[in-house]
């Protein structure tokens, strides 16, 4: 359903490649690796680390046109200012500075005909910063490219598929939120809580005899950890696990959703 | 990371297939795919025709190795029972009988250390009832099987890649509601909303000039349809879409976003 870009204008693509597990790849996406020129790899630290050497493992498996892969840092990212009122600032602050960065990256990396992709971990659509950041650049209107998304597995959808349970209950909203946000995220009232990007372990604060959470992290990958039970049974556990694999590793990126049982009490299945 | 089943154990995939495109398979469907010995087909109407083509197509392509295509109709569903309170019940119920029609599929048709698949449109972790029913053939205790879910792009993915838009807002939540719910579904604090399984046309009733939407129907297929802008501007334009589409395929399938612009009344972008 895409129509080529006119030869005189740079493409590019936003490619969701999965949570982790390199099968989480899409027919799309793989021929979307084929028919690109250029790929950006942006990164930083440990994290950048393992989520490179799951591009670069992907691009050596699918990327069979010629190409050209450019690395780049991430801009400083100032995590302090992220606490509370000036968190939106923050990070509006800190994709200024990348948009500068991906400008830049495009316009002279990129000739103009040429494709250029981001592979973004997950799904573009959840908690990823790329498809706002080329938006930023189209709006200061220096750079002219057309934008082409391919959908990906996020880490949601796998974590669901691990535990073998659905994100919704029969008729009900589910509700997907950052750790930070989790307090105001609805859990009160109906439907399941999904929380993503959660540093502070906001499930500790989270109290109820009948919650269950299905927590996982490193989801697709070979250090996948998998737990689930009566939240307030497990908790601890997985602070637990929490620590010791943030240690192993150096970075940990989890995500887990609570449930309330239906009707109250019962414990939902399976 | 799954584990071989044992010989003796039947073994059922649930796999999702994606929006629509049967380029949106991942590669661990594919997989899946090529490994199933016996694929269950259940529909019904209209809306199973369009289905079983899209599924018949994946299987000519991926089900490359030996296997047998079991076709089923659903059991009848009283949709007039769905109406307020008695919703839930009336699915329970409907998922009762199709449960009773699924443990038959299985024992009859699958031997014990064969792999048969359910082919799911979208994710089958969003507002699909397969898990729930085979979580419930498990609970009856008659029947014994393990599963494994392969995640896929839901229309919900699909809808954001094809908008080129992330779910949410920098730091917010977003919600997932059926249509029915969507009154309940915090659009009057904070995130966006994204519709599923909307009958009522409930956009309809959603007030305030600072909401946009976000539109699409049969996404992934040819026959997507796709528009956004001011609520207040287009939700006349959509209802009249959705009667020209549904009188001409005989269904319609559509998914949609509502967003209220960060700091209000500002068109969000792209």
């Amino acid at each position: 359903m895409s129509t080529d870009p006119p030869t005189d204008q740079r493409h590019l693509l936003v490619i969701g490649i999965g949570a982790g597990d390199p099968d989480h790849l899409t027919l799309a996406a793989v021929k979307a690796l084929r028919r690109t020129d250029v790929f950006f790899l942006v990164g930083k630290g440990p994290e950048k680390t393992a989520l490179t050497d799951l591009r670069r493992r992907i691009l050596a498996e699918h990327a069979t046109g010629p190409h050209r892969v450019v690395e780049v840092d991430d801009p400083w990212r100032d995590r302090t200012r992220e606490d509370g009122a000036g968190y939106t600032t923050a990070v509006h602050d800190w994709r200024r500075r990348r948009a500068e960065v991906y400008e830049r990256l495009v316009r002279e990396e990129l000739a103009p005909g040429q494709t250029g992709a981001f592979l973004v971990w997950g799904d573009p659509a959840l908690y990823d910063s790329t498809l706002g950041i080329l938006d930023g650049i189209t709006a200061g209107g220096t750079l002219a490219f057309d934008v082409e998304v391919v959908p990906g597995i996020s880490s949601v959808s796998a974590l669901a598929a691990r535990h073998r349970i659905t994100l919704n209950q029969v008729g009900r909203p589910v509700h997907i939120t950052p750790g930070r946000r989790l307090a105001d995220a609805c859990l009160a009232g109906d439907g399941d809580v999904v929380v993503m990007l959660d540093a502070q372990e906001a499930y500790r604060r989270v109290t109820g005899d009948d919650v269950w959470i299905y927590w996982g992290a490193y989801l697709g990958t070979p250090d996948e950890l998998l737990l689930s039970g009566p939240l307030p049974q497990v908790a601890a556990r997985i602070s637990e696990l929490r620590a010791e694999a943030r240690e192993r590793h150096g970075w940990i990126m989890d995500t887990y959703l609570l449930r309330i049982a239906e009707g109250g009490g019962e414990a939902p299945g399976p």
